[in-house]
C-alpha cells in the first residue's frame, strides 16, 4: 500500500535562530541549509527578512542556492513585511511566503486589542497580498492551540479561499495535549468545506515536552505537514523535534506515512547544527543524544547480548550514530563483563568469571565507568593468580 | 470535586544513576534522596541493591533515613536478589521490593530460553518470596510495551492474586505511541478482573521523545502511578522527566489529578541532580532549561510585555525558575528595545525608537545578544546627537 506522504517543514534557521545564543551569519545559515536540503527537508523556512538587514540577506542567500527544497521566509499580516520576504525569495526556485495573525482571544484582545471580525478580515488581506508574488503560500494562525474551534475553522476556510496551500495550526504556547490537538485538527478535517484544497500542517512547543506527541497525533488526524527543529530548538522549550518525528514515522509502518528523510545523516546534521548553533544536546535526548543507544544496567546488558532487538529499536546506524555501546559500571553484569573480556582477547570459564566480577566491582564502586586498561590489568592479575605449577 | 492523586515514583537514584557517568556515592544518593522527599515524592526508588555492596550500602542508608517516603529497592525474579532488596530496606519505615521479569516473546525467547506459561510461574513465585518480607510489592512485567495484551492481562491477574499491590507495565524500549500505551492500560484495566487491589504503574523510556505523553496517556487510561526521573534521566534516550508530567497534571486541572509535589522546587532540583551526577541539561529543556522561560523573537516579546500570557503557560516561580527573560537579539522588535531602555533610565518617544532600532540592529546583526552597556552607550550617543541649542 502506498504511504501518504508527511512533509518535513524545518525551521530551525527561523524558530530555532531566533534563540538567545544561536544566531548565524549568513554563511552559516546557508551551509545549514544546504546541509538541510541533502537531508531531504521538503521545506526550509530561511528567515524572518523584515527583522534584520542581515536576515534578509541570509534568506535572499538561501533562496539562490537551493535548488530542491521549497524556501519559505517568514512575515507578519503587514504589507511591508510580505512585500520584503517576496523580495528576499525573489531568487528562489520553490518560494513560499508565511504569514498569518494571532487568532486566540488573548492575542485578539490582549495583543492586537481587536475583534474576531477584524482579525479574519486582516488574515484574509495578508493572504491576497502574498498570493501576489507567489503560489505558495502558508498561513499560520499564531495561538490556534487556545483558539476556539469554530473561529479557527472560519478562519482557515475564509484563507484557503484566498489562496492559502498551506494552513499552520500553531501550538504556540505548548498548552495542548495529544488527543486536544489531534481534535483540533480533526475538528478542522469535518468542518472546513474547502480543506481539501490545503495542506494541514502542525506547529508544536514543547513547553510541557508534548510537541513530538501533538504533532504526530496531529498527522493521525489528518496533517501532512510537519514544523519541527534539528535537536528541537526554538523558543523558550523549543519546537518538534525533526529526528524524533521522523524515526516514528519510520519505526511505525503500520500509521501508513513516509516523509523523504535520509535517517542516516539525522545524527551528523545534529551534530553539525549544535556545533554551529553553540548549543549543547544533552546525553539523554532521543536519538541523537550521546547515549541513546549506551547500555549500562546488568540487565539489559544481558539482554542487548543476546539479541540486540531485546533492548533497542531503532539499529544506531539508521540514523547515523556510533553502534550501540556497552558501558561498564558498578550496574553491569558478568554477562556484559565476560564478553568484554572476550572482546580484549581473555578467555575466562564461569568460576573465572565469577571471582573477576568481585574484583571488577570493587573497582566498579569506586569509578565511574571500568574502562579496558582496568579490565586487562584484572585480567593479567588474575591470570598469574590462578597458575599452577 | 476532589481530584485522583497521582503517585510520584521517583528512580532518579536508579534507572537515571545506572547511566554511563552518573554513578553517585552512599553521601551523593543520600543527600538526593533527602532532597526528593523534601520535594514531595511519594516513593523513592534508591537502588539495586544485589547490584554491587556499593549500591546495598547507598539503599540501606537511604532506607534508614527516609521517613516520609516509601523506600523501594529493585530486584530481578530471582530469590537472591529479593532477599537481598530486603535486607537493604530493613530499616525503612515504608518499604517496598519491586520485582519482576520480561514478559514480551522477545524477552521469553532471547533473554531467557523459556516459555510463556513458566514466566508467568516466575512471575507469581516472585512476587510471593517478596511477599514474605514486606507488604508492599510491586511487580514489573518487562517490555510490556512490547507484551501481546492478553498473556499480560494473565500475568497481572496472577501477580495480584499473589499479593503484588502495584503493577508496572513498562515500555522498557520506547516504541508506544501515546494511544497505543493508553490502549495497552485500559485493557488491563477492562480485562483484568482483580485490577481493583493494584494501583497501576507508568515506566516509559524516551526513545522516540514520547514518554511524557505515553505516562499521561497512562493515567489517562486508569493508572496512578508515574515513574520518573529528574531531567528525565535514564537508560539510553532516558525515562519520562517527573518536571514534565508533574506539570502536566498541574496545568491541566480538567484532567482531575493532583500529585504532591512542590513544584517551586523543580527546578533547584533539576540543578543539583545536573551537578552530582555530571549529566548536562539542554537550554531548550522544558520546564529547567535554562531557555525554558526566554523570550527572543520580536513577535513573542511584544506580546509577552503587553500580557505575559500572550506566550507564557506557565509563571516561571511556580517552578522555582528566574523571572521570565528577554533577550535582545536581531529577531527582537522596537517594543522590547522600548522597554529596555526604560528598565535602564531612558525615556524615548516613538521617533526616537524609530531611529535607535535601527542603530540597534546593526549591532544586532553583529552581535548574538545586545547586552546592557551596549544599549547605554546607544542612549547616550543618540541623546548627544539630538540635542538642540
Amino acid at each position: 500500500m502506498p504511504k501518504d506522504r508527511v512533509y518535513i517543514f524545518d525551521t530551525t534557521l527561523r524558530d530555532g535562530e531566533q534563540v538567545p545564543g544561536c544566531k548565524l551569519n549568513t554563511i552559516e545559515k546557508l551551509e545549514l541549509a544546504l546541509q538541510l536540503e541533502d537531508l531531504g527537508v521538503d521545506i526550509i523556512e530561511a528567515g524572518f527578512p523584515i527583522s534584520s538587514p542581515g536576515d534578509f540577506e541570509s534568506v535572499s542567500q538561501i533562496a539562490k542556492h537551493i535548488k530542491n527544497a521549497t524556501v519559505c521566509g517568514l512575515s507578519r499580516a503587514v504589507q511591508k513585511d510580505i512585500e520584503t520576504a517576496a523580495q528576499a525569495l525573489k531568487h528562489a526556485s520553490k518560494p513560499r511566503i508565511h504569514t498569518g495573525i494571532g487568532t486566540s482571544d488573548y492575542h485578539i484582545k490582549s495583543k492586537f486589542n481587536s475583534t474576531r471580525e477584524e482579525i479574519l478580515q486582516r488574515a484574509i488581506q495578508c493572504v491576497k497580498w502574498a498570493k501576489n508574488f507567489t503560489d505558495d503560500v502558508e498561513f499560520y494562525a499564531e495561538d490556534a492551540g487556545r483558539t476556539d474551534n469554530d473561529y479557527l475553522a472560519k478562519v482557515i476556510e475564509a484563507v484557503i479561499s484566498a489562496g492559502a496551500t498551506v494552513v499552520n495550526i500553531p501550538d504556540t504556547t505548548g498548552y495542548c495535549l495529544p488527543y486536544q490537538y489531534g481534535e483540533k485538527i480533526a475538528y478542522l478535517v469535518n468542518n472546513v468545506p474547502n480543506i481539501d484544497k490545503a495542506v494541514i500542517s502542525c506547529h508544536c512547543h514543547n513547553d510541557l515536552g508534548l510537541a513530538t506527541a501533538n504533532s504526530i497525533s496531529g498527522v493521525i488526524a489528518g496533517a501532512r505537514q510537519i514544523e519541527c527543529t534539528v535537536n528541537g530548538l526554538g523558543e523558550r522549550a523549543g519546537n518538534t523535534s525533526l529526528e524524533e518525528v521522523v524515526m516514528i514515522i519510520r519505526q511505525h509502518k503500520h500509521l501508513g506515512f513516509c516523509t523523504n528523510i535520509k535517517t542516516e545523516q539525522l545524527n551528523p546534521i545534529s551534530r553539525r547544527v549544535s556545533d554551529t548553533m553553540r548549543m549543547p544536546v544533552q546525553p539523554n535526548k532521543a536519538i541523537v543524544g550521546s547515549n541513546a543507544f549506551s547500555h549500562s544496567s546488568g540487565i539489559h546488558q544481558d539482554g542487548f547480548l543476546k539479541n540486540a532487538l531485546t533492548y533497542e529499536i531503532i539499529n544506531p546506524e539508521e540514523v547515523g550514530a556510533d553502534s550501540s555501546k556497552i558501558v561498564l559500571t558498578a550496574r553491569s553484569g558478568r554477562s556484559a563483563l565476560a564478553y568484554r573480556f572476550q572482546k580484549l582477547g581473555f578467555q575466562f570459564d564461569r568460576n573465572d568469571i565469577d571471582e573477576l566480577y568481585n574484583t571488577f566491582l570493587s573497582v566498579a564502586d569506586k569509578k565511574k565507568e571500568v574502562e579496558d586498561p582496568d579490565l586487562v590489568a584484572m585480567a593479567k592479575q588474575h591470570q598469574k593468580s590462578t597458575v599452577t605449577l
